[in-house]
C-alpha cells in the first residue's frame, strides 16, 4: 500500500458520516436542509501538478477547473467556491492570477464566496486550495461504484491530449505551433462542461471525472463498483492534433490513456440508454465516444480490435 | 495599504455574490434551498500559524478549533469540514495528526467529509488548508457589521493567554510549571464553544471571533459597524495563570489584548439584553464579560478606570 492509501485507509476510520462516501468518491454529498450539496476539494501545488513558469492565470483557471470537474462528474450544479492563496509579495503574479481566477469563475458561472489569504515561509512551493460546491440535480448523485456487468464504458472528449501539451512543454516532444498551442492549452486550461454532467447524470450507472489518466481512473471505478472494467484501446477518442503529433497506434493509445489532466466525464450506462446518453450530450453541446464495457469480475482489462493488449506498468498519475 | 488589504479589495471585485458578505466577515453565508449555509475555510503554516515542533495532533486540533471558531461566531451548528493535507514520509507526524483530527471533529461534532492529500516538493513548510460549513441556527445571521451606538461590547473568555502560551514555547518569559502547560494548552488547543455562539446569535447586534487579537479585532468590528469602539482595559477578562505569570497593569492588559489566538467570541449586544446574555451563555456552559461600549463614530478607543489610554503600535497579529 503506499503512504497516500494507507493515510486515507486511517481517515476512513473518522470520516464515518454517509455524507463522506467512504472517501472513495470525488466528492461529498451533505443533505442540507432537503437539498444535496456536493463538495470537493482540490489543492495543486508548483512543481506538482504545474510548472513554475505557467502562466499565472492559467494555475487560477486550472485550479477552479480542476474542482468544477469534480461537481460535473456528480451533475451537480456549481453554487460557490472558497479559496486558500498564498501571498507573495510578487504583485505581478497576484493581480494575473486574479485575472484568471475571475475569468474562470464567470466561465463556469460558480461565484466565489470567501477564503483566507496566507504567508508561506520563504522556500516554499506555491499551494494553493479550493473547495467548490453546488447542488445535485438528480435525486441519485452519480457515484464511482454504481457500474453493473454489460454496462458500457463512455468518455466525454478525447483523450491524452493535456498529457501531450505538458510533455510539449517540458521539451519531451515536438509538434507545429498550431498543434502545439491547442495541446498547451487542454494542459493549462482544462474545459469541464457542468452542463454535460447534469445532463447526464439521470442516465449513468457510476461517474467520475479523468483527472489521473484514463486507465487508472477505470480502474477506480471498476474496484468501487466492484467489477471488470475493459477498455478498447481502438476506440479511445484521439484528436487530430494527438494523431498528427504523436500517431494512433497501440502504444501512442496506451499514451494518451495514462497521462492524466484530461479532467472530462468517465461514465458507464445500460447499453439501453446508448441513445438518450447520445442525444443528452450532444443537447449538452459535448460528444461522448464508447470506449469499453463492464464485465463480472474485476480489475482492468485492455484490448485493441479485439485482442487482448497487456497492462502498461504505469496506469496513469499517482499522487 | 497592505499587500493583504490590497490583494481582498481586488478579490472584492470577483466575489461580488450577497453569499459572499463583501468579504469582510469571518465567514460566507450561502442559501442552500432555504437553508442558510456558514463557510469558512482557514489555513495553518508551519512557522507562521503554529511552530514545527508543535506536537502534530495539536496541528491537527488549531486547524479545526480555528475554522468551527468562525462557525461560532456565525451561531452556526457544525455540519461538516474537508482538509488539504501535504503526505510526508513521517509516518509517526501522520498518525499523530490524524489522532487530533478525530479527537477535535469528536469534540466539536463536526464530521469530516472528504479533502485531498498533495504532496509538497522538499522544502516547503507544511500548509494545511479546511474548509468547514454549518447550518445556521437563527434568520439572521450575526455579522460583524451590526454594532450599534450604545451597545456594549463583550467577549466570551479570557484575553492573552494563548499568546503567553506561545511566549512561553518562544522562550521569552516563564512561568510555573502548572500555569505554564495551562498556558501553552490555550496556545495549542483553542476551544471555541459552538453551543455558546448558537445561544448568543439571536441576541447580538454584531458578532465574529478573536483570532488575531482583541484590540485588532474589535477595530475590525468597529470598522465594519461604521462606529467607534471604546474598549475599557480594566475590565478585560484575565485568567489567574495570566495574572501570576505576567501581572495585570495596563501594559499587561494591552499585551493580553493584542496577542491574539484567543478564539473566543467578541461581540456587540444592546444593554436591555444583558441579563438574557449573561442568562443564555450560562446556561451553554459559557462565561460572558462586558468589556467597552460603542459610540457615534469610527475607530478603536481605550481607555483605564475612565482615563483615555493612547492606542499601542501594535493592535495584533497582521498576516
Amino acid at each position: 500500500m503506499t503512504s497516500e492509501a494507507s493515510f486515507i485507509a486511517a481517515l476512513r476510520h473518522i470520516a464515518t458520516a454517509s455524507a463522506a462516501r467512504g472517501l472513495r468518491d470525488d466528492a461529498a454529498v451533505l443533505n442540507v436542509g432537503g437539498t444535496q450539496l456536493v463538495l470537493t476539494m482540490d489543492a495543486i501545488v508548483e512543481g506538482v501538478h504545474f510548472l513554475a513558469d505557467d502562466p499565472p492565470d492559467t494555475v487560477a483557471w486550472k485550479l477552479v477547473a480542476t474542482n468544477v470537474s469534480d461537481l460535473t462528474a456528480k451533475g451537480a450544479r456549481p453554487s460557490g467556491c472558497l479559496l486558500t492563496y498564498p501571498l507573495t509579495a510578487d504583485e505581478g503574479w497576484n493581480a494575473s492570477f486574479l485575472c484568471g481566477l475571475d475569468a474562470a469563475c464567470t466561465a463556469f458561472g460558480i461565484p466565489l464566496l470567501g477564503g483566507d489569504t496566507i504567508r508561506q515561509p520563504p522556500g516554499s512551493s506555491r499551494s494553493f486550495a479550493l473547495v467548490a460546491m453546488g447542488e445535485a440535480t438528480c435525486d441519485v448523485v452519480p457515484a464511482r461504484s454504481g457500474a453493473k456487468p454489460g454496462d458500457l464504458i463512455w468518455v466525454s472528449g478525447w483523450i491524452g491530449d493535456a498529457g501531450l501539451g505538458l510533455a510539449l512543454l517540458q521539451g519531451k516532444m515536438q509538434a507545429s505551433p498550431a498543434d502545439g498551442e491547442a495541446l498547451i492549452a487542454c494542459y493549462r486550461r482544462p474545459a469541464p462542461q457542468p452542463a454535460a454532467g447534469i445532463a447526464l447524470a439521470p442516465h449513468v450507472t457510476a461517474m467520475m471525472d479523468i483527472s489521473d489518466g484514463l486507465l487508472i481512473d477505470a480502474s477506480r471505478l471498476a474496484c468501487a463498483s466492484e467489477v471488470a472494467a475493459v477498455i478498447a484501446l481502438e476506440r479511445v477518442p484521439l484528436s487530430s492534433a494527438f494523431v498528427v503529433s504523436c500517431g494512433d497506434g497501440v502504444e501512442q493509445r496506451l499514451k494518451a490513456a495514462s497521462a492524466g489532466d484530461d479532467y472530462c466525464l468517465l461514465f458507464t450506462a445500460d447499453p439501453a440508454s446508448s441513445e438518450m446518453i447520445l442525444d443528452q450530450a450532444a443537447q449538452a453541446g459535448s460528444r461522448v465516444y464508447p470506449v469499453g464495457r463492464i464485465e463480472e469480475g474485476q480489475g482492468l482489462h485492455l484490448e485493441n480490435g479485439g485482442d487482448p493488449v497487456p497492462l502498461p506498468d504505469r496506469l496513469g498519475f499517482e499522487h
